[in-house]
């Protein structure tokens, strides 16, 4: 019997899963509500349920299930997927054990952090397929990171490793929600993109952004930008020169041969992540950035299922 | 026979050298001037003195030289040595290949980055004896560091990995010598705490380094902050509030077991480093720090030939 690996997803908002063949092939797909806000038994008999799915599915197509890795939000205990760092998105996650809640299952099940997953998932099947040193980030309300070595994740000593949006990027600098001062995420993740974008809108009378002032999401600022508002292009420009600099920054210290970046700011295509490399490599060493590729992540929101399936393979 | 290896480490002023056994103890150990200023044909033929000494040193003592390691600043292709980045304390020193340097030695000969062997003498014998994963850095006129990954150095794809003083630390801030603008090591750095302890003195007029104003040196200022000198004290915490603040970023990014301080700072001793771990521990997050130590270097300036030596183990 052909064997494939299940992944799911918690997200926030939607728990995303599937089956992968261990080529990297999609054999099929769901998403369920993950309804936090119903409490957190739902959202463990949600995780439960999409487990199941993916064991139903398998079955109807032939194939036997070899494992189910789960991404989680906050710091995860890998390979048993005890969370033990807090996830702003669902409150009270914290001491829940993914192994545990999966115990009636008879194949292994895996946990680690969604970041991870997500930076396995390009890293094995999508955009740094084939390198073995890369750094993984992907941009939304916050920003998560990656660093893969010798092919495998650094997780670091607790499983905390990856928080590029937590790293110094303007010491003294804006204190965030964090408690912290003048770290990146402040400065380039999505609301600041936002904020910043209504700032050139109001000096740009004319920005086709007027309309959507109150309602701005990176999406329409992402379209503008690729269309040329004035506008936009100033608050793209500007984010793709402070992301780029951290991305020199982290290059510097890491050198690694890629550089891979995902999330609502891959809408931007390659004119933004052009203006990110120039960036980068403006502030990183030349010795550092002679091989270096930056390149948009393949898998889109898909990567954190994908990512999990890996874990067991 | 019982076996040793020898290391060099090239620095800007001296070459030291020495023989070490396969446990990490020192059998013998050289230092003579590098001497720069005579030219690169000078600077080499030191380096195969310092080599032909090693080997003397090791007969006399009835040892068999496994093999020679050499510490070169700048970017070091490992492990054959060829110098492929510039150090502005030896200029024009690109090009050069340690290995072929010392092609008349029948045993084998690597060569590395300087702050990579200081970061592999401190992980296998030094502060972080015992650990695997772990962050070091160095402090002087400029800042190196080397990451440990499973025991082993992460030396990057193209070997520039570990440039933690050209991490970025304040976007937008001073323009560096290297042309980035805000970089750590332009406000972490010796130059810097000697700059911001002059202001120090400057606003606090009775502080004993009043006298050494014009020759000020970090060891002077260190001193002096043991002994409580305001203007002193001022300095050094505001440069330990730095350092740490750029420590605990690397701690969300790399979530390292330890991180190693070394350089001519160590002078500060434990009060200084309370001081950086304080800082470093408010900016990072608690799920990174739980189990974090961090510690003074071991082998002080000895450590560069002590981790050349160990390349050949």
């Amino acid at each position: 019997m052909k064997k494939c690996y299940g992944g799911i997803d918690l997200g926030g908002t939607y728990i995303k899963a599937g089956l992968l063949t261990a080529d990297g092939r999609v054999i099929a797909k769901l998403k369920i509500p993950t309804d936090v806000s119903a409490g957190l038994d739902t959202v463990r008999r949600n995780l439960l349920i999409a487990g199941r799915e993916l064991i139903a599915m398998a079955k109807k197509r032939g194939y036997k299930l070899a494992g189910i890795g789960v991404g989680s939000p906050g710091t995860v205990k890998y390979p048993d997927g005890l969370i033990t760092g807090s996830s702003p998105n669902i409150p009270g996650w914290i001491g829940t054990n993914i192994r545990k809640l999966f115990s009636e299952f008879t194949f292994p099940v895996k946990g680690d952090n969604d970041a991870n997953c997500m930076g396995l998932a390009e890293s094995k099947f999508g955009a740094g397929k084939g390198t073995k040193l890369g750094f993984y980030l992907t941009i939304g309300t916050g920003i998560g990171g990656a660093v893969m070595v010798n092919g495998s994740l650094l997780r670091g000593a607790t499983f905390a490793a990856g928080e590029f949006g937590h790293t110094i990027f303007k010491y003294g600098g804006k204190k965030y929600k964090t408690g912290q001062r003048g770290p990146l995420e402040a400065y380039v993740a999505a609301p600041a993109l936002i904020r910043n974008a209504r700032l050139a809108v109001k000096k740009y009378g004319k920005s086709i952004l007027k309309k959507q002032y109150d309602n701005l999401t990176t999406h329409e600022i992402f379209a503008a930008f690729k269309s040329g508002d004035r506008a936009a292009v100033e608050a793209v420009t500007e984010n793709a020169e402070m992301l780029g600099t951290a991305i020199g920054s982290i290059v510097n210290l890491l050198n690694p041969e890629i550089v891979v970046i995902g999330g609502g700011v891959s809408a931007g295509g390659t004119r933004y992540i052009d203006l990110i490399g120039k960036s980068a490599k403006s502030f990183a060493f030349d010795s550092a950035t002679s091989a270096l590729k930056i390149k948009i992540a393949k898998f889109g929101n898909e990567a954190g299922w994908i990512g999990a399936a890996c874990l067991n393979m």
